[in-house]
């Protein structure tokens, strides 16, 4: 989840957060600097090169129906509008060349070894094993997730909050492609079915509004057949822009 | 988060899932053997003597706030009607003496070794250090909650997913407790202001309503002080009910 603009609002936010939502600092406008195309925050987040290691790439634990399916859509990269967006250790290291929106506050966490919460787990296949393709002309994404048995809820079955999890972490990525929306506002997760550690899951992403200032989404999860659903869900994100210039 | 039934009634969404929430095996009535009082469950549930490791209990990785807290709350333990809940490995720990409603599949996961998701992270303060304590006659509960640097979203803030995760986590114990609520059926989660990681969150957990089938609750996060929200949340349970006799 790329929140980093979030950070300032939390931060203004410890002196009176307004009610309904975050604060906004004063005298930014959502809108006035959202000047990139999709094309252009695709080429920039979508690092072809790169020494950063990749997670969202194919390891012993995935199961041949994880495997399958994510052969086909890498495919789809070769000739359709698909790209497949990477997956690094830390937001940081997606937002690279790139200025958070706000002065902000060094924290103690700062010069910790920390881990996006996805990637938190090391072994491969111990927690949440995922790569999303994003349609880029389209605006909708596909990601194939698999639970891995760190994330038991139900003896067997996933977590509710790895679910939730995946649905904070997929809308996170899309809706900063599509519009630099970099704040979870809100999320609304209705669970259909409990789904098998191990196995495979599809997540289907859909753009459904984009505003001034926020961005709406939503996905269904369900299995590769469509047989069952596992998750139905929706998210506000506020778009907040980056900025070009390095990081603190 | 303890969702066993919903094991049962995954299995029959196999065939086809309900519009609008899980199927219910045909012939259960989910009111008719809610039998047990809320203190049976307790005494049940907060096992006094076990040889299990309970990792609800402060470790060196918890800050001073967390420490202080915790200990005004098992204070009040001993002269009020609190008790302190504690936190297994895996929900089969949980249910122990319990059967699951339903005949249940044996899946691949009952060989590995599986973990509930909030106690994945094996070192000390990496990821979800919480305790929750839980009012018996007011059916209500505060979970002290630091996030590690392995649950990051925003660089050096709490992922959205950890928030949602440790909101169903919390419910899920709680929803037990009051009424044998199992099954998540849905979550809102409105996020106001992010969470530094290694800071102190405390979590209050409301009952709503608890109806023939359906359990409502909500919770708010905020700092100690109560100046900072952090989340505000709502959530509905399924009522199912587990039965004597051993779980398979």
């Amino acid at each position: 989840m790329i929140r980093t603009g979030f950070q300032a609002a939390a931060r203004l936010g410890h002196r009176r957060a307004l009610p309904g939502g975050p604060r906004i600092p004063p005298g930014l406008s959502s809108t006035s600097a959202f000047g990139y195309s999709v094309d252009s925050r695709v080429s920039r987040f979508c690092l072809q090169k790169t020494e950063l290691k990749d997670y969202a790439l194919p390891n012993a634990s995935w199961c041949p129906d994880m495997l399958s399916l994510y052969q086909e859509f890498l495919e789809k990269t070769k000739t359709d509008d698909w790209v497949k967006i990477p997956s690094f250790k830390s937001n940081k290291d997606h937002i690279r060349g790139l200025k958070l929106p706000f002065e902000l506050a060094v924290t103690s966490a700062d010069t910790e070894d920390t881990r996006l919460f996805t990637r938190g787990f090391q072994a491969d296949g111990q927690g949440f094993e995922y790569v999303i393709f994003f349609h880029v002309s389209q605006k909708k994404a596909v990601c194939l997730f698999q639970p891995g048995p760190y994330l038991e809820g139900t003896p067997g079955f996933a977590h509710g909050g790895s679910l939730s999890t995946m649905v904070d972490e997929t809308f996170s990525k899309i809706a900063y492609l599509v519009g630099e929306g970099l704040v979870t506002l809100s999320l609304n997760i209705r669970f259909k079915n409990l789904i098998p550690l191990g196995s495979l899951a599809v997540m289907n992403i859909d753009v459904e509004k984009i505003e001034d200032q926020k961005i709406h989404l939503c996905c269904v999860i369900q299995s590769r057949d469509q047989q069952t659903v596992y998750v139905k869900s929706s998210g506000v994100f506020l778009r907040l822009p980056l900025e070009e210039g390095l990081s603190p």
